[in-house]
């Protein structure tokens, strides 16, 4: 039992760890019902094409086999995030390889599986629609008929006068950047057990991020009242972001369930992830950046063109977000930024860890970084002039009432300067660099006027142990332990006597769920006050049946004392066997809910819609061998402002995960299509890195106290994946004087950038 | 959809009636999870013997047995509710026949049985003792020897001075009564499935009346923290106070499922429920009466010895009940009761239907008949005289703050007379008569200072939907119909859209359960101030979205409506997505508690202990054949003062079921033993009523608005059984002259009465 010590910035073991490795916590493929059946999804092997017709009486004819649905079966809503372009199965037309045209349940999934490839399916073939350019001409084939362009959203942004601006700097320099497709490659695949239950009601058991928006879009797909689904979370082996909402085959499981009149598991092969995972959105970048001699940047101008897929999911939110956060990471005098979401019949993309900030961080971070050299500056001088500050509102309204930005910077150049490596294989083969990469972030994410809150209801149960029930999902990165140590410490009780419920739509309190880096600060805002709301509770009925005044009195080890006779006091156990057993009735359980006090942004986009801002930079020596082009990141020092630790482990281990997601985003990942046709469809052809390629990481803590989050804290889940892309292309430029403008940094493009530069040095 | 009707007093169709009826509804033995097990205990044939050894070892070896557990593999912790004299299974003694030995987890209900067979236990037989007089005798063999005495409780409760009373009466009568044991015969057998939790909690859904009382005895039992421990409760078929407590199968199969690791099922046979449910308590009762020749009620004496059997449950508070409650029926000016409690070898008894309160009515309401009879007044006229009317404090202190006693009482003789069949075959072989006897009970019973109220939680979901949580039990009753009507009728919605949440102690809100009549007025009452406060934060939210002052608004099917204007108006669906979505963020959640204004009964048991006190009276029609002692009942009117009706359906239900019990237990049932040993031990040798036996009823129901329950309600479950032994009593009377004393009213003992009735005449 935890004594005197604070649980607030402590090495806190996550409080399910013991489940987790002993292997005992129930995953959603470890969950089993008796009748239960199989599911299995016929997926488009077309980029695009019509369906003439589709043949199911043979696999409906086959041993085993309990239902056998397609578009006939199924409601026609369609439903989607913003743009409600989806159907639950293909109706006329599949948009990309994976497109689901057919489900079958059985008892077996291997009967299930014979029974998909007993479909017959005769298609015409479309042209396919795969280069966001060619696909905004008004000649090319549409994805959508209905929609009439390829065009999904574009934004137009702007804020002071760019064109003035620019007139007036000393430097403008332009350039081009690419980012790819990625994938999840979460280590648990998606699924769901889907369960209608006597009275009409919908159990779906699923790992989402967002149970509530899930159960809102299940719902919606199926045409039925939100409040008769009820979505229950198990445990959940991570999701970064491909998790929030739901999937085609959540109400295809559960159509299938009511055909079938059973229970439904359907859990996806790798590679069904590798195909229908949304993935990071790739944007082309067209950047243009204003400077004057001192390093003072003073506008910057955009142009973005990115693949939105074949279905609309957060693309647009996504694309918005590139449209916007970094002009706020530099007290630029002016920004403007045109932008594009464009159709395309390959796998639709969404938000991934980054949510847009990590792409758009890639170009800019690389970018003044080049411009700085070519004036002779020092990158991270220049970026540390720049830097937004505590106090400052930014280009888009955001009020900054907490930033580390600058002392991230210097952190990261600072430790990644001490410890590097000697630099004398400097023009041998192997040659060394090291780059520094600063980002910004959001901790919740404000959408207009909508609510960004949460909710949180701690109950005390007679025998004094504490349950914490939120809305906020633990898809592994230690919510749960986080909102157990908020409570405890609120408390004054031991985290062994918290328990965090499970999610489960009927009774958890509403939140909005786990995306934009807000469950620390926003869910953990709430607890904290639901913590503080019975903390009062509490003393005010110590405080009758102790007879001292509740000033008077504190709580410690799960004991109230009274300050000055500690042999006055009463142990919270015995008092809630008072409160709930005795006529004083205490119910002590709280509800609460908590708003940050932002505003949304306006319809212009422009407002302060984050509870706290987060910034960090990376440091990143590399090692490039000039013969191959191979690059190796040696270190990373990962310095962030996370505002105020709650739980260190947990910072670390975002840090950890977020940086070698970073390393191979830019190194190693890539999802190749060939006439929008997949390549890389397992983890045979998709490159993830491994333990061998993992580099020394050194976390860098700065504690700015947020004056909003729970004890100052703000979000880390995101941050830490954001810079470390750029940070490797400059720590590359660095080392052998060429820049990488287009992810993935392959070492055959290393390799042609090295054999064009000593074309042009020859020259 | 119901629109203007109000849902208070309409015959509204039980929420849940469709599942029920479908046969879709999970019970208990509907659930089954993989790799379960069935459980199966090894029960004493013997009434008392000495356990001499126990060898598991043929059982162990047995295919499918999983795990076999005796009293070494159990803790040792005694449990039960007043008095802790249970261990789990037996240790060294075994105290009555069905007391549990050892258990068996295999993977099929054959195997178990199987198992069970081959357990050798080796016996030592005692001195059975299964007659409460001879008990209370220091010689008598002791059934718990560390106990040193066979009587468990004794009461001696005196108010005023009985004998100056008597003294100055003109009349003083005695006469002794006895009732019998029998046996609760609920549709559902009683179990419980058993499962550990991978994070060490343990889940045991079982039909419990009361969750969170049995989710605390199972944690004693097992030596566990109480919130360690969560309690699901499927539907549940019926449970009349035997399922009020747990039973030792619950710890039993939990430890049987620690010990196999893995889910366990457990399901009484009906022998087994004959064997060891709870039956009520059987008491001998002397009472004497003194009257004046006007009929006045002036003083009563009791001395009861009731049959505890061999461990305690809630037979002290049964008997307790039994030396009290009938004395607050009229306006007696001394009482004075001596009662004790005496430890058996008979199966344990417990609180039934009634709670003693029906056994003591037998006595007092035949007596009185009797008493009146013999000095020539009519009987109802004495207790109409006598009877406790609004506004009374009784001798015990109940404060009466409604009464309808007079009025059903009279509305009893009215009915019942009116429709009397004619008298002529008064002097053949078949004479008709009619009888009256009247009732009280309480709804609700405060122990001492200890809680004694309910609290509900509301939740209203994004679609306007109704979330309704209680930790009060449907045990069959109708309570969540009853919750629900009242919700709909507080916030102006239609019942078909309030769901009221299945219990679980985790997440339903405390309640001490169903039993003493408690859930619609207490628990009701809870759900009565949750609504009304969530009315509030509906109100006061829809009053600044509409721009209109709260007292101008009111809810009707669902929406809001501005009563000067109707145009002006938001449906609570459209409100709660605005509260929900919006910065408003109003939460639409609230928990409430409700204890009412009543104080725990004293040391001395005086106390206003119940919030409401129900009144009631059966009028009977009875058909006797004198040549055979056959007693038939043609009619009853049962008239009840219950209030205020909530759901017509619902009390019309427990009159007909309370009348059906009542006949059975008066003439039917009786639970037989013949050395200790039970005779009846299933359906074939326990007579239960048949649709064949059932009279036509007539309910009258009488509603005084009660100043504290929910729209005036009181509680109707027990009340309806207890009248109408006594009235069948006194009807047999009025046809043959005769008076039976002791239950069950057999054909036989009216075949003697009657002879010997003959004898007398003849000499």
């Amino acid at each position: 039992m935890k004594n005197d010590c604070s649980y607030i910035g402590c090495k806190q073991d996550f409080i399910d760890a013991k489940e987790k490795v002993t292997g005992k916590a129930k995953y959603l493929d470890d969950m089993n019902f008796p009748g239960m059946l199989y599911a299995k999804i016929l997926r488009s092997p077309h980029p695009h094409a019509r369906i003439l017709s589709i043949d199911v009486s043979k696999a409906e004819g086959l041993s085993g086999v309990k239902a056998v649905i397609t578009a006939k079966d199924c409601p026609t809503n369609k439903f989607g995030m913003e743009i409600d372009d989806v159907t639950m199965l293909a109706i006329d037309k599949v948009r990309y390889v994976g497109d689901e045209i057919a489900a079958v349940a059985a008892d077996s999934e291997e009967a299930a599986e014979e029974a998909i490839k007993l479909i017959d399916v005769k298609y015409e073939l479309l042209d396919v629609v795969d280069d966001v350019e060619k696909a905004m001409l008004p000649e090319s084939a549409l994805v959508h008929e209905n929609i009439k362009s390829n065009i999904v959203k574009e934004y137009h942004i702007s804020r002071g006068n760019v064109d003035e601006d620019f007139s007036k700097c000393d430097y403008v320099f332009e350039s081009e950047f690419s980012t790819h497709r990625v994938s999840g490659c979460y280590m648990e695949p998606f699924g769901a057990v889907v369960k209608w239950e006597e009275n009409g009601r919908l159990t779906i058991w699923t790992g989402l991020q967002s149970v509530f928006q899930g159960r809102n879009e299940i719902a919606k797909a199926l045409g039925i009242e939100p409040s008769k689904v009820t979505v229950k979370s198990p445990y959940i082996g991570g999701a970064f972001g491909a998790k929030i909402w739901i999937r085609n085959f959540h109400p295809i499981v559960a159509v299938l369930a009511k055909k079938a009149d059973a229970p439904v598991k359907y859990v996806l092969t790798r590679e069904e992830e590798m195909l229908t995972t949304r993935p990071r959105v790739a944007p082309k970048i067209k950047i243009k950046l204003g400077m004057m001699k001192d390093g003072t940047l003073v506008c910057k101008e955009s142009k973005i063109i990115a693949d939105n897929g074949a279905y609309s999911w957060a693309a647009p939110k996504v694309l918005l977000n590139m449209s916007i956060r970094t002009d706020c990471l530099y007290r630029f005098k002016s920004t403007k930024t045109d932008s594009y979401l464009v159709y395309t019949n390959l796998i639709p993309t969404s938000g991934f860890r980054g949510y847009g900030n990590s792409q758009m961080h890639f170009a800019l971070e690389s970018f003044i970084d080049t411009c700085a050299r070519r004036i002779g500056l020092d990158p991270v001088d220049v970026k540390i002039k720049n830097a937004i500050r505590q106090g400052d509102c930014t280009l888009h309204g955001w009020k900054v009432r907490s930033c580390g930005l600058a002392e991230c910077l210097e952190k990261a150049r600072e430790y990644i300067e001490e410890d590097r490596l000697p630099k004398e294989g400097q023009n041998g083969r192997i040659r060394r660099g090291i780059g520094v990469a600063c980002m910004n972030h959001v901790s919740g994410n404000r959408g207009g006027d909508k609510f960004d809150g949460s909710s949180a209801m701690i109950r005390i149960h007679e025998d004094g142990k504490v349950f914490v029930f939120s809305g906020e999902s633990d898809m592994g990165q230690g919510a749960k332990t986080v909102f157990a140590q908020i409570a405890a410490e609120v408390l004054g009780v031991s985290i062994s006597d918290i328990t965090v419920m499970p999610l489960d739509t009927d009774v958890s309190p509403f939140g909005l769920g786990t995306y934009s880096s807000r469950v620390t600060t926003v869910g953990g805002k709430a607890v904290y006050l639901a913590a503080e709301k019975v903390k009062k509770q509490i003393m005010e009925f110590a405080s009758k049946i102790l007879g001292k005044s509740e000033d008077k009195l504190y709580i410690k080890n799960g004991n109230i004392v009274f300050t000055e006779d500690e042999s006055v006091n009463i142990t919270l156990k015995k008092l809630c066997q008072e409160g709930i057993r005795t006529r004083e009735a205490i119910p002590f359980t709280v509800y609460e809910t908590y708003d940050p006090p932002t505003e949304g942004a306006d319809a212009n986009f422009y407002g302060d819609y984050s509870s706290a801002y987060t910034y960090g930079a990376h440091g990143v020596e590399v090692e490039v061998d000039t013969l191959t082009g191979q690059v190796k990141v040696l270190r990373v020092i990962a310095a962030h402002d996370v505002g105020k630790v709650i739980n260190k482990n947990g910072v670390e281990g975002q840090i950890n995960g977020g940086v070698a997601q970073g390393i191979g985003w830019t190194l190693y990942e890539n999802m190749v299509f060939q006439d929008g046709k997949p390549l890389s469809n397992s983890l045979k052809n998709y490159i993830l890195m491994t333990i061998k390629d993992m580099p020394e990481i050194k976390s860098v803590i700065v504690e700015t106290n947020d004056p909003i989050g729970p004890f100052g804290a703000k979000g880390i889940g995101e941050p830490t994946l954001i810079p470390t892309a750029p940070a490797i292309a400059n720590a590359i430029e660095d080392a052998i004087g060429v820049r990488i403008k287009d992810l993935p940094i392959t070492s055959e493009k290393v390799f042609w950038a090295i054999k064009e530069k000593e074309e042009g040095d020859r020259q």
